[in-house]
Parts: structure tokens; C-alpha cells; sequence
């Protein structure tokens, strides 16, 4: 392992916050030196509303006793900041419309979520109001400095949320995502951004902005640290109406697959909008998905651009809809850009809106075979990244050209994944995003986190290097039978490429408890076979989970005289391999301890 | 067997006419038969446009033929009926509106699927007018008799395919149901309406009303014979864009659970609308579902109602977007009522439009949580009977009444099926409906058959008794394992309930290859293990299936020292109990032969 960094230096993504903190750092001091990291930024525009310090202090203070109390806080000691369209108790929610301004009586769901599992809450982070805009400045707090290029936008409409992470300020923050407002940020500050599956992460505490699209997005430094918060975050929630159980075995990050297919769009749909190292940066992200065993199709994008241009036709009546009230009672409390926009869906009829349903449903059928020929959908975050002034003087058609590979993604009820995808020449960060069905999510994550891997990229725009690998992917939430295996089907022997081809995985080596001889048995696969003994051994194993759904496949391989039943392990009774009575022929190899060790001495003598 | 009845009054269910084609009836003589019950019903309002005899005789004479060539006909020789919003190549389709005449190019999907199976078509059924209405009177082509009282409506809107099918002039016909449409005419006609799930069939070439919400739907004399033709034309269509895949398992009919919970809704919620007899009939329907295992819970019923009131609210706007063009050329061709209805929707605007949509996203959210407790919602299939004078007095309001029951299905994405449920002291018919979510298609038309069975009426208005039950329920399509069991899983024995509880069938008794020794093992529970001995003999067991989901739960149930791997039985390797060597203190009881013949000589001699 590498030394610790000291800790004004030190990189706030998980790893190396789990590390620091096994090591004796207290989250008090982690805090403490992260409020001074916020004071040292010198950019106000990154937040609507701080929490006092001493509060932030003394939450971090109660972390190591609630710990010892027993609490699970899978996110213990980590500072975040939330979008200032999702409520939190004690802080006034603004949508980044200052008349809007109120304090809300309950924390949002997610964020209630986060704050039991131990992470910190910093603070309330700017936005493109009311969450309508994929910039970043269209917000009477100011435009949160892109800390890559301070002329260039930083991204919406979670700027601020993009900002802080990137800036080394907080592990995480959440945003929220309707168009791409969690994506578009992520890729121009370097840094990934997860668009949940509509339904899965509870939208209860947030202001709407289009209710039947609106998703909690979360910014992370890696895809390993994004999968870790939307597996806290995710959760059926009655009080959203929109919110929806994930299926039975669904995880937020499940190996990457050996070998996979993606699509992207054709050549002649790939437009960077005049950036001419748009391609060759998204090329680097595919040829790197195909060293990771993907196979790549192009396909028609049509069909996706179409579907991203209802976005702001007749669907952003949904967007009035969520502001009706305060667009007819204080339309001049609003942006003036976002006003323009907001009010464009009063003039929609419901023929209209019907019409625009009717129309996406037909594209959507159109594109579903895709799902069913490939895993994942890879499309660059966003065309180009622009300036300032740019947007000042285009707002609304640069809003839409940023909205070309993100725009479609809610309405065909994907999940998202953008991920770093390298740096121009001039140091500006561009992105990659990896598109698949809802509740594909934790794909999306395991193909993700290799692929930033592969790039290996400093994270955001803290120059710190990639953490090491997580130790191992979450457990698959699919139901899992463990079985203790003694001979063939240990790792590297003959038989174990079937186990895990059945979705085998190793969990530990085991020994029985010294209660069996172990028997070579007759045949021409050689294969060990357990016999219970009062003058037994332990016998060296290996513990394997199987899904459950495989067992019936895995238990039809089984060849007399062995079978599955009750082991004796250290530790207790287990499912395991056993041996039926009445076998002839065998060798007793006790002595040896195990197969392994039974295999390698007959092989030596050999 | 009871002696067949003759031609003239063979009864057209499913199970009737494949007797008498197996006893050696011509399909062509039995379409003659049907041809001369249409002359002889007198009653020109059940069709709007009839196929040729000679083609439909033609057709007939060909199925032994197609039969002797190998095709797949689980139709044979059936004759149907079709709503006239449903292509046919060949006939014009009006959907009740003769300026709308036209001839299709393309036979509708589900059509095409049953005629391919072998069924015969007859022609195309009256409507309401665009299927807007659940009367039968809003037709220019009159008004289908009711056969059990000329006074009262037939319902509506598929007025002619349940008469069709009552009167026995079809064995079964195909209706659409958007508000009530496929269930409102069963009940008065005392015959089955399914309402299959939302995109379970193909509404490609179907006239549309609601598109989203729009399902073609099944008449027939039971509900054996309505999930026959389900089977038959239930399939994921690429050229409608409504339509689904089922989910991996789906069957159009399963056995009925031996226990089962259902809702009806409270006391205070069931409105008969005066109809005196109304709450009796609906109680005993509920009484023979309690006596086939079924456990019933009182409901608030208001979320439903307020449902089913959004339909002909705002909801309605979707029937003016279907026919928004002829509404606007045409007009004049419209009957006036369902020109009053449909021009409503004009009058939505977007803003109203997502408002009903919400509202309606919030009302099933709440509504969600009932369905984790219940198999399935009991409920009336309508209020009472109405007269035809009752509805041209009250148009609307009497429609709207009867949809009560009805107009929240597919708004809340259910499964529906009509049965009959018994007749009042006037010999008008009543009917109960079984609703449970999307895909429960299954589960409703096992528990639908049940309790048409023991509800025991005669079919339609043909006074022809409910034939004998379908042999066996087609298989379930879950995956199941099957296991060789040799002690205490046996049918009677001590552990046989566990097994049944994880979803455990019987399939057959078996005997192993005369290769095993059965010894009783030791413990404080009686159970036998196999040996495989040179002087083994022939042991008795039965082979149960188990799904395949549930084997983990039931392997962990299975003590040392037994456990599961592959037996010899006659007739070849399967899974199986196996016990694993080094027993001690085990007894040789072999010569019994099998485990409950040493069972019954031990508790003999005790």
C-alpha cells in the first residue's frame, strides 16, 4: 500500500477515506479539514446554503460512537453536498429561485438515506433553476467555476454538485436528472455521474421538474463510490408516486462480464458540434471497452435524437405542469431564459401531449430489439463542451445541442452511467456514458468501473490517481446457495470452469470438521469422495455460491456416487459435496489433508 | 361419457365440439350447422358484415387436411365471431360508423393467430359506435336482442360477439375492452369475458379508442375455453406499439391455489344501484370463492372509483386523439352520443392532461400495496341490468353507471375476467369479475374455472349444461426439477407437507434398478437411506417436481446423513435421495421393498 497522503492533500474518494480512517484519522478532523477546503475555494457560486461548521463538527464527532453502538453506516465519515432542489431539514430550498425560498418540514428521502449510513452533509448546492438547463448558468447565485477552465461552463443544471466533487470538496453529492442534468456536469469536470433507473432511487423532497422523469443522480469521483451511494440510496417508496420496486436480484454493481456487446451511434450520427478531438476521444473510449472484451455495433441514431427532441416539444408541458402555481403567480421571480421555456408548455393541447405519447411509445418499440442484441448503448456525455459566453449568447440552442446524447435517456426509461473519457489538448475534460434498460444499473456500474480503469485518469480536478481496485464487487443481491467442494471442482481443477460457468464465485477455503476420510475414488475422472469416520480428518475445501436459480443445472452435472447434502465444517454445517455409501475401489488419501495437496504429491511422483 | 347430443343441439364449448370431431364430425358439416343457427336466430343486429357460406364451408373442409399435414391446430374447426373494430381482409370494417366503412388490407393480428390455429371465422359484430360506450345501443346497425330479456340491453360496447356466443352461434368471439367493453356484455349474456393484460395480445389492426389503454378480449361459454384462445393469440407484436412481452413463466391459465386471499370492496362501497337482488347474487359468488379456499377481505373502494372517473375525465381525450381527424371531417357520420362524448376531449388542455396523469400515478401508488396481500379484487361485473328504454332516456349517466365496476382496469394496468354468476328471480343474468395486476392472466383463469365450475350454470342462453373439467391444467412453464423420493417425502409421510410447500407435485411413483439396500437410519425421526449394494433390490419411490427457484430452500431442509445426487431408477439416471457412507447403527429393511411398507408392518406389529 501506498503511504497515506497527508491529510490536506488527501483524496476524499472512499478508498482512501476507508483507509485514512482505519488508520486512526477521526471524521472530526477529516471534517474540520474539509471545511477549510471550502473556505480556501474561493468560489461562492458552488454554493446556495452552507450548514454551520459546528454542526457539520459535531455530526462527524457522533460518528465513531455510533459505530461502536453497532449502526451500519456503509458510508461512514463522508462529506457530501446535495442539490439545492432536494430538502433538508434546517436549510431553505431553493431551486436557485430566491423567491421560491422556503424551509422545508422533512430531509428528502435520499438524503435521509445518506445521513444514516453515516456520511456528512455539507451544504445545498447551485443550479440551473428549477432544475431546467444543462449549463450551469442559469442561476441568480452565479455560474460555478469549471475548475478546468474557468471561460467554460461547468455543466447543469448540478453545477454545483459537479463542482464540489471534482474540486476534492466532498466524496459524493447528489444531483438530479431529468434531461442530463446529472450526466452533463459529470463530463466536464472530469468526473462520473449516475443516472439511477427512473423509480429506483425514492424522488420524495425533491422539486419536481418533470414528474414522471425526474431521477436522483449521484456524482462520485469513481463508478465504484457512485454504485456504493445508489445502493444506500435505492429503495420502494410510497410516498413517491413514481417510485418503483427494483426486481428480485437487482444490485447496483455486479462484476463486469467477460465478454459483452455495446452499441454506438453510426459514423454519420456522431456530431461534436465542430470539436475536432470530440471523435478521437470517444474512439479511445470504445477501443478501450474492446480491450475489456466488448464487441462494438454501430446503429441508426436516429430514432434517439427523435425521441430527444420531445423532450422540450410537447413533454415540457411536464415541466409547466410541476410549476404551474408559481409560473401564474410569480413568473417574475423566474430566470428569464428559464421563464421562456417554462411557459412554452401552456400553449400545449392535450391532443398534443397525447400525440407526443403516442409518438414516443412507437419509437421506443421501434428501438427495443436493440436491448435484446446488445448490453449496453455508448454514446459521448455531451457534443463539445462550451463557453460562457457561448451559452450568453445562444441559451436555449446550445442548451439543446448539449442535450443530444442525454435528452432521450429518461423518456425511454434508461439508466445512465458517464464516465471520464480523457482530456484534450487544451486540458478540457470530455465524457463517455454507458446506457442500458432500467434496472440495468448495476451492469452499467460493473462495465463502467472498468472502464475507468482502463483510462486510469486523475480524479476530477483534485490530480489525485485512481484508487485501488474495491477488494471485491458488492455481493450480487440475487439469491446465492453456498457449497463447500472438495475435489474437482476446486479452483483450478477440471471441473470448476463448469461451476463457474453456472455463476460460480469463490467465496473462502474451508476445512471440514475432522470428522471424515477422504476417499480417491474409482473412475476415469478422478474425484474425491468424503466418508464420515470417528478416526476422520480435516479435509481442506473451498466454499463456492452458486445463484440459487443454477443449482438445479449444477446438481444435474453430479455423477454417482456424489451428491449434495449436509457437511460438517469448522464453523458449522454447510451445503456441501458428500459421497453415498457402498463405493468399491476407493483409496483412502486422508493424510494427504485434501485433493490439492493429494493431486500435486501423486503428480510430483508421476 | 353422457351420449353426444345431436347436431342440432350440440353445444359449442370447446370440450363438446373436439368430442364430436373426435367421434368422427366433418368440421364442414358442423359450419353448415352454425350457418343454419344464424338464419334461424333472427336476429341481424348480433352482425355487421358475414363471410360467404361457401367460404366459410370451403375453410372448413380444408382443416382435415391441414390437420393429416402436420399442422398445429389447437383450434380445430372452432367458428368465431370478431367486433367490427377488428380487420378482416376481405370484409369491410365500420366500427359501427358506415361512413367509416372500409376495406382493410391486413387481417388484425389476433385474427390471423386464431384462424392459422384452426378456428373458423363467421363474420363481424356489432358495436357501440367506435366501441365507445358499454350499452350495445349506440349502433346505426341496431341493437343485438338480449337473449335473456328482449327489454334489456345487450351491453356494450362488443354487443354482437357476446350475443353471438350466448345464443350458440359461435364457440367463442373476440371483443375489445378499454372502459368495460369485453366484461359489461358477459355479465348480461351469462358467458366469460377476459380481459387479457394491457399489450398481452397484439391490438395490430385493431380500430383504436384509448391506444394505451386498449385490449382485444376474449368471449367464450367457459373460462376454460376463453384461456384457450388467450394461449393462442397472446404474443409480443413489434407493429403495436402498446404491446409487451410476458414475463419468462407466463401462462394463460395455472392451476388454482388450494388457498387464496381476495378483496371485495366494503359494505358501504357495493352499489347495486337498486337492483334488490344484486348484493345476494354478488355474495354467493363470493361464498363459492370462500369455499374453494379463498379468504376475503373488505376494501375502501373510493381510490377505484376515483380511477374510473378520470377515465371519461380527462382520460378521455385519448379517444379524441384516436379519431381526432374524422372528428374533424366528419362529424355528421358520428352518432350523437358518442360525438357528444368524443368532442369532450377536445376541450382538455395539456396541463389537464399530466394533471389526470399524476393524479393517477399517485392513486395506483396507493392501490400498489393491496396486491402484496391479495391474489386477486372480487367485485360485481356491473351494478344491475339496464333497459334499453333506461339508457336512450339517460344516455350518459346510465353508461357511466355501469362502468362502476369496470372503468379503473386498465387505467391501473389489471387483468380482468367476467364469470357468470347466476341469474336473478327474472332470470336475468349477473356476473362477478376476478382483477389482479398485469400478467396474473394465469392465476384469474385458474381461479376463474373453479368457480364457473361450482357456480354450475348453464352456458350462455343454450341451456347446455358446463361440460366435464379440461383434463389437467396445462403445465406450469416455471421450471421444475424433479426428484426421486424414498422415505419421510413420500405422499402421507411426516416431511411430504414441507415438500408441497415449496410448490411440490406428485408426478409418478417409480421403482430404483434392483441396486440398492434401504436401510433405516438411525435418529430420532424414522427415515430410510439408499445403499448401492451388488445385492441390491428394486426399492419404491416417488418422483415429485419441485421449481426449480425453490431447490436451495429445500436442499438446506435435507439432514446428513442424506442428501440429493443421481439414483438409478428403471427406466434411467435422475435426481434423487442419496445417503452418504459411513452410517452406523443402521437397519436393513430391504425386503419391505420400500420405505411405507416397512412403515405399515412396523406400526402393525406395535
Amino acid at each position: 500500500m501506498a503511504a497515506a497522503a497527508p491529510l490536506d492533500r488527501l483524496s476524499l474518494d472512499f478508498c482512501r477515506l476507508a483507509e485514512a480512517y482505519a488508520a486512526g484519522l477521526a471524521p472530526e478532523a477529516l471534517l474540520a479539514e474539509v471545511l477549510r477546503r471550502l473556505e480556501a475555494a474561493a468560489d461562492p457560486a458552488i454554493w446556495i446554503s452552507r450548514r454551520p461548521p459546528a454542526e457539520i463538527l459535531a455530526e462527524a464527532a457522533r460518528l465513531p460512537a455510533r459505530r461502536a453502538a453497532g449502526e451500519c453506516l456503509p458510508l461512514y465519515g463522508l462529506p457530501f453536498a446535495v442539490k439545492d432542489n432536494l430538502d433538508v431539514a434546517g436549510l431553505p430550498t431553493t431551486a436557485a429561485c430566491p423567491d421560491f425560498s422556503h424551509y422545508p418540514a422533512e430531509t428528502a428521502a435520499a438524503v435521509a438515506r445518506l445521513t444514516a449510513a453515516g456520511a456528512v452533509l455539507l451544504g445545498k448546492t447551485n443550479l440551473d433553476q428549477f432544475a431546467t438547463g444543462l449549463v450551469g448558468t442559469r442561476s441568480p447565485y452565479g455560474v460555478p467555476r469549471n475548475p478546468f477552465d474557468p471561460a467554460m461552463i461547468p455543466g447543469g443544471s448540478s453545477s454545483g454538485s459537479a463542482v464540489a466533487v471534482a474540486r476534492g470538496l466532498a466524496s459524493f453529492s447528489l444531483g438530479t436528472d431529468t434531461a442530463g442534468s446529472g450526466r452533463i456536469p459529470a463530463a466536464f469536470n472530469n468526473i462520473v455521474g449516475l443516472k439511477p433507473s427512473r423509480g429506483l432511487v425514492s424522488n420524495h423532497g425533491m422539486v419536481p421538474a418533470c414528474r414522471s422523469l425526474d431521477c436522483v443522480s449521484v456524482f462520485a469521483l469513481t463508478v465504484e463510490d457512485a454504485a456504493a451511494v445508489a445502493a444506500v440510496i435505492a429503495g420502494f417508496d410510497p410516498r413517491d408516486a413514481w417510485s418503483r420496486a427494483a426486481p428480485a436480484g437487482f444490485s447496483a454493481r455486479v462484476p463486469a462480464p467477460a465478454a459483452f456487446r455495446f452499441a454506438i451511434p453510426r459514423a454519420a450520427d456522431r456530431d461534436f458540434l465542430g470539436d475536432a478531438e470530440g471523435e478521437a476521444l470517444f474512439q479511445a473510449s470504445v477501443a478501450r471497452l474492446q480491450a475489456l472484451g466488448g464487441i462494438a455495433e454501430d446503429i441508426d441514431f436516429a430514432p434517439f435524437q427523435e425521441v430527444a427532441r420531445l423532450l422540450y416539444g410537447p413533454f415540457v408541458a411536464e415541466r409547466t405542469h410541476a410549476l404551474r402555481e408559481w409560473l401564474a403567480e410569480r413568473p417574475d421571480s423566474l430566470h428569464p431564459v428559464t421563464h421562456a421555456i417554462i411557459a412554452k408548455g401552456l400553449a400545449y393541447s392535450g391532443l398534443e401531449i397525447l400525440d407526443a405519447r403516442q409518438r414516443l411509445q412507437a419509437l421506443a418499440q421501434a428501438i427495443a430489439p436493440l436491448w435484446s442484441r446488445i448490453d449496453c448503448l455508448v454514446v459521448p456525455t455531451a457534443a463539445r463542451g462550451f463557453s460562457v459566453d457561448e451559452i450568453a449568447a445562444e441559451p436555449i440552442a446550445c442548451n439543446t445541442a448539449l442535450g443530444r446524447y442525454t435528452n432521450f435517456t429518461n423518456l425511454l426509461d434508461l439508466a445512465g452511467l458517464a464516465v471520464p473519457g480523457g482530456f484534450d489538448s487544451r486540458g478540457f475534460p470530455a465524457g463517455v456514458t454507458l446506457l442500458a434498460p432500467a434496472f440495468h444499473d448495476g451492469l452499467l456500474a460493473g462495465l463502467g468501473a472498468a472502464l475507468q480503469r482502463a483510462a486510469d485518469l486523475p480524479l476530477g480536478a483534485t490530480g489525485a490517481a485512481l484508487p485501488p481496485a474495491a477488494a471485491a464487487p458488492p455481493p450480487a443481491t440475487q439469491p446465492m446457495v453456498e457449497i463447500a467442494v472438495f475435489g474437482a471442482h476446486l479452483e483450478g481443477q477440471p471441473l470448476n470452469p463448469a461451476l463457474r460457468a453456472l455463476g460460480g464465485v469463490l467465496r473462502s477455503t474451508c476445512h471440514t470438521e475432522p470428522c471424515y476420510r477422504l476417499l480417491a475414488l474409482p473412475g476415469a475422472l478422478p474425484r474425491p469422495g468424503l466418508l464420515p469416520a470417528r478416526d476422520g480428518v480435516a479435509i481442506e475445501g473451498e466454499v463456492w455460491a452458486l445463484p440459487s436459480a443454477a443449482l438445479a443445472a449444477f446438481l444435474a452435472t453430479i455423477a454417482a456416487p456424489l451428491g449434495l447434502g449436509q457437511v460438517r465444517l469448522q464453523g458449522g454445517p454447510a451445503l456441501g459435496f458428500i459421497c453415498e455409501g457402498g463405493v468399491e475401489g476407493a483409496v483412502d488419501i486422508s493424510a494427504h489433508g485434501g485433493w490439492r495437496a493429494y493431486r500435486a504429491a501423486t503428480a510430483a511422483a508421476a
